[in-house]
């Protein structure tokens, strides 16, 4: 292998002469041979650092901090990476010491060498393009990382939300499609009152709807960026002028509505918005993870179980059982949000852990938050397509259950007294009768005024 | 011990003749044995409970459904709990299973034979006042109790928010004290760049800031209730207009603005609101944590830590080591920030745990939710008034770290480059020599251009 | 009310005249205003530190360090203690800064205003007999505290272990009940293949046994105390002689194996074995809700659920559905393992956060320890008793299960292959027919033959 | 592309030609698109998986179950797959639905084909050597699965164990080269009393020895399989004597002394070994992150911090400020401790979630193992070698720390009591001077009498 010698704070170190990355990332690889997965797993990261060195090249050659032709070569090489090239030059781990200075360090690398070639000059002629004074120019990774972080994070939740309009969808679809379908309601697994299927599934796209809700109100917090802070928010080394002009470049290069932090001290050690975030990944996690026990509880069985709905068929169930189908898809909905929810745990551990001026731990929230992300949207689409959409109801036997139900004699309550018709709902239990036969039986009721009371139709409210 | 007789579903149970509560709340208290602790320890779910009754009696007597006059008696029971009576009647265990029907119950039998007495009856004469079918009317544990729980989580954040405001006061008011001294920032344990003390606790106040607008918006979500859903949301046995009346009479009489849910089916069941208000408190307790290693991290010493800052002594700090004060109150706040975050893991799974039409799980969430919010409105008084506004500065430690500090070098940066810089970096770390007196003598900067460079409050950046 | 004036290094300060308690616990009082709720609730915790400080003495008396008369005097002050008396003067919180400083102070100044006045001394006469000087001789909090918090916690966890016994008995003697008691077994919430209810419950039994296994190791870890390390770890105003004999009469006084840990430095800072016990309850409670949820899922029902067995009605279920009866005693089981996995997280951060040579933390990790031990004790009995102990069996609706099930299939494997038991299974599965006779008609089996080869009692191998 | 057509119970589907697995991993490739990493990932499972299998044919055969050429065949592939083969197969995703059927049948259709090749068969041909029939034959996914897990786990905790043995080491060996240098001990980062370096790493070794005990018995827990159980661990078309003779083999195929668990039935359903070894794994990241915590705060600095250690450099630390070093290694630890916490959380509620006869979550749970596992064991070795071996000792700051210490007035308890010594400190905090001069001033002590008991070396009782 060809090598090219690069030199820094800790002396020379040769790396391949056809790398992009450098001498930081080099050091970087050896450091964090941790998951074997590098930041390329994350392209919106990778594409969001791009948009960050450009919108701050763009504003140092608008301050005449960086001359045209740097910018402009620099700013190529970020165009091409957000297109998608060169992703897999960014080669250093997932998780990493540092507070995200080798991804930025990687970055500034990969640019510098790229906008050497735009220029004609070998990789590695750093008097020309400079990783750290001319890519990195105006910058500290503690500004330039979380920034991009947050735009990455803006960019992935967006697709979380458009996989989860499809699941609500779904859920919606289903709720009209058994509008008329009635079924017992049941609260802590006993029955309760009649409702029907078409109100249960429309509960699932409510929720969904309300996350969506919160989704937004975090996301939205994630626009709030300390570009300009440098190390610690006091804004050192950066022009006046800067943070103003390296937003806008910023918003013009996203065209996401960004602003600069009211106080950049503050944003820049900051990992509330974080934390929030994942919070509300938390609580969607929980509400899918609920909407699918639920899915499996219903379409429990097929003869000794509830035996309610049924779930598409998407693969054989067992290696062992000939016939069985098992509720796969609802079933890796629930280990996403296991995970999720374990995820939100190490996120909180390490945005407590942050110290002083800053949180070194970024990396890891950086991909806790990914990997929620993405496996949720991944969830939503696959629980939407391959299971919700394709489900089917049982209508005979949940109207078997109601009409065989003892939860009808609530709704006597106001004819009879809840004293009266507990003593009603203890003989049918006892003996197995109906609770409409005893209702007339004892005379309590004429027979044609119960039937009207006891329509399940009207007892469910379906409107 | 003198009895009464009453009887449920069960059969037959005595009571304690001068007992408020009746049957279903004795066999309650045999039921659930767990912590000793009664819900008469949430004085404002308690009030919270007789708000809602009240508001139902209001509407079922509006509605033509309860008579004036049983409707008047019962008003003026829960007029009396709200004031702080009968606190003590309330004695089922906060641990309890039944979706909250056991705290449900123990009201409605209170309120029941305080009612009964103020019409001059004897206890238990359930015919008159019954605790179901005239306290408990148009209402099902499963809409009444949430309602009431969403009214006291209300009170209590409001409560909490007050003591935010305290703490955040007390930093803000450091920050202005502190806004001229000097100091070295630091980045994951390491010198980085000076800024000001005023800073770094300007940040403690803005990071509280924040929090309070999160919470303000987690606890909005709560002033959606679903009184009226009765049992699982499709309000079987509430009149129509019920639904209506009693959220307008529970605004009148507890003056907040809540509202009726748009999906009382989904209300029912859902568990989103409490699982982001815990996400809230969580943040919050994350950022608080944070804050308090700070503070004792900058006040570690006296002579063999950073003894930047003086927490104000308290008390003795050890039973052994004459003279030792220690950072009492920070550590309290921080273990009542870890108390919190393991409080949203059983928040957590307490909803996802919810299944069909309700979650039998909120007694623990509002358990869980209840300590999180007053210990940490504990916290934040005690860390505002015991700690934070009688923190003083060690002026001369400070700005000695930063006159001595390698740091300052960055600033050359603009001027010298970023190699050049690190070399003298390099050699500063290794001879212990100055920074400012290496630039000179190596004929890099002039020495009056280096004075003028290195003057800390502009590096601080301090306004 | 009248006072007596004590001093410490914050100066003087009045205290109630006739409290046990001094200086140091009434500014611990002001200064940790958190739950509301005294050490005094943990009376494990008060009579092993009464235990401790008797040890203590008579290992100072032993060595000459102490004299006779006040050691005795010490001495029978702590038997009062460790017999119930004076744990109304523990009045310190729960929840407290500073490592357990405070709670040891106020074991020091009850201890030994008490020994003032059996010796014929007005209480606050400290020359004679001082909290610090005599009490706490050859101690720190950071030894004392954590041994008394060890002591306690083998005796709370011999508590867990005796009710864990009480419930593990309750399904074994189930598990013989129902030994003859065929159903399905389940799958993913599908229908499987065929077992006995005995071999369910049985494995309930088993769970709480291997689980009693880890908890008796877990404990075994706490007996291992670092009394005689003083305030590090390195013993600094220990005589020599003093651990081993203050460790030898803790032995005697409490009956329990405790040992010298071999490195006191590092038993002075270590939290592992906190750690280490608090996953083992969690695991505990992880198994316990798992049990619980299926109790719940087999009783679901009555009418619309699977039915198959009846937990024994404990109170009414509902306040508005006559006649429901609901799981509350499962219920409340599944919250408190909530709590404990939430504690477990508390835990896990209070030790994560210790710092050099002590945690300061360990107030909470104490907390929740006992909490999630006290509780899961709580639950176990509360399971045993109110539930287990009284479940009934369906035999007939398990039976029709199994006759009705697909699953049988599965056992001819064996004679025709799973290719073709799939083909059956789906042809069951769509037509609603028996397997059994789909088989005979396809002359797959003969009758008799399949007759013996679906034998239930078979099947599920039931011994 | 060329494909095969293959037949299931949903009927028929093409696969690759050349694909070795079939129809039934093509489906699970499809319903799981979650996370794009396949259980090639897992390599120890992929191999424990053909250990099984090859396990499973050699007791079919013995018990003349399936003829010896084909198991001759199946055992020849599963000896290929150990030996590395076959690895880019696997390729079902690693978080799948299913209770792990989709990775169980991978594993069937990958042998059976393999097997099909070897006996000169064409991929495809069932008829010959069946998936289902013959490499799954006595097995169910409930079985096979977990026991792979199992043996996978048990590999993979042994590369832990390893790592962790050359972290102690590292970690002793610093223990003895600063056996003399000595310092101030500090608790709530509040200086002391003296204690030597050797002593404080000391302590980190004897930590990482103590967490390889327990480590040792979590892993213990694993050999118990359940492999014999088929699908609910009644045994059910596993013939009489196969889980004696399969676990014979899997101990000659594996060299790992497994048992067969006493009670199939809870051994089948139970995942208390995963939550147990969970915790374990936790505990190792509790200790080590704090471990990482005090790493960093003893080299802070190195100017403004506490500059007690050097961490040795292993890359540049910032991309603005020239010269700066930060604890990279430390950190990336700590991140990955986080990480492992959050797991444990997923890893509970998957084990929570359990219902019935079956835990459907397993996927996720050993997904979430392997990763800790894995990212504990680089990260142990990373800090080894990358940190703790290079670290140096500052010993004159920590002597000057020593000798200007206040801390050192613990020291004269013995000759001047508690109350004296307090006094003494007080002035010495507030005058700045040393404790020594004030004690000679006042005549409290002579001074030759005053230089012995305070000299470091005997306080700090270093052996």
């Amino acid at each position: 292998m060809t090598t090219r010698r690069e030199h820094d704070l800790l002396g020379d170190k040769d790396v391949p002469a056809d790398a992009y990355w450098g001498v930081h990332t080099a050091r970087a690889r050896e450091n964090f041979p941790i998951t074997g997965t590098t930041i390329a797993a994350y392209p919106h990261l990778v594409e969001a650092l791009a948009s960050v060195k450009e919108a701050a090249a763009r504003a140092n050659a608008e301050l005449g901090l960086l001359s045209p032709d740097i910018a402009d070569a620099i700013t190529a090489a970020c165009r091409e990476i957000r297109e998608g090239a060169l992703h897999g030059e960014f080669v250093v781990d997932v998780i990493q010491g540092g507070a995200g200075t080798s991804t930025n360090m990687n970055a500034n690398e990969v640019i510098a060498n790229r906008a050497l070639e735009l220029l004609g000059h070998a990789k590695g002629d750093y008097h020309v393009v400079h990783p750290n004074e001319h890519v990195n120019l105006s910058q500290s990774t503690n500004d330039a990382y979380p920034t991009a972080v947050n735009v990455a994070t803006i960019i992935a939740v967006r697709q979380l939300s458009e996989a989860m309009i499809v699941l609500e969808k779904a859920f919606a679809a289903k709720a009209v499609e058994f509008h008329d379908v009635l079924k017992m309601g049941r609260t802590q697994l006993q029955d309760a009152v009649p409702m029907t299927l078409g109100q249960e599934f429309g509960t699932y796209a409510v929720m969904l709807g309300e996350d969506q809700q919160r989704l937004g109100e975090a996301v939205a917090l994630l626009h709030e960026i300390n570009l300009g802070a440098t190390a610690i928010g006091t804004g050192l080394n950066a022009a006046p002028g800067y943070a103003e002009a390296a937003c806008r470049h910023l918003r013009e290069i996203t065209g996401l509505p960004v602003v600069t932090a009211a106080d950049l001290v503050e944003a820049t050690q900051d990992c509330g918005a974080f934390v929030h975030l994942s919070g509300v990944l938390k609580r969607i996690a929980v509400k899918l993870s609920k909407s699918c026990n639920d899915l499996r509880l219903l379409s429990s069985g097929p003869r000794a179980g509830l035996n309610e709905i049924n779930l598409p068929p998407v693969q054989a169930g067992s290696s062992i059982m000939p016939g069985k189908i098992n509720p796969v898809i609802p079933e890796v909905v629930n280990q996403v949000a296991f995970e999720v929810i374990g995820n939100d745990v190490t996120v909180t551990m390490a945005a407590e852990a942050g110290q002083l001026q800053l949180n070194a731990f970024e990396p890891i929230i950086l991909h806790s938050l990914s990997e929620s992300i993405t496996h949720l949207g991944a969830a939503c689409r696959t629980l939407a397509t391959k299971c919700v959409s394709g489900i089917t109801a049982n209508v005979d036997v949940m109207r078997a259950y109601v009409e065989n139900s003892i939860g009808l004699v609530t709704a006597l309550n106001p004819s009879i007294g809840y004293a009266a018709a507990t003593e009603i709902a203890k003989e049918a239990l006892e003996t197995g009768r109906g609770v409409a036969e005893l209702v007339v039986e004892k005379g309590l009721i004429p027979a044609e005024e119960l039937a009207r009371l006891l329509r399940p139709e009207t007892l469910a409210r379906a409107t």
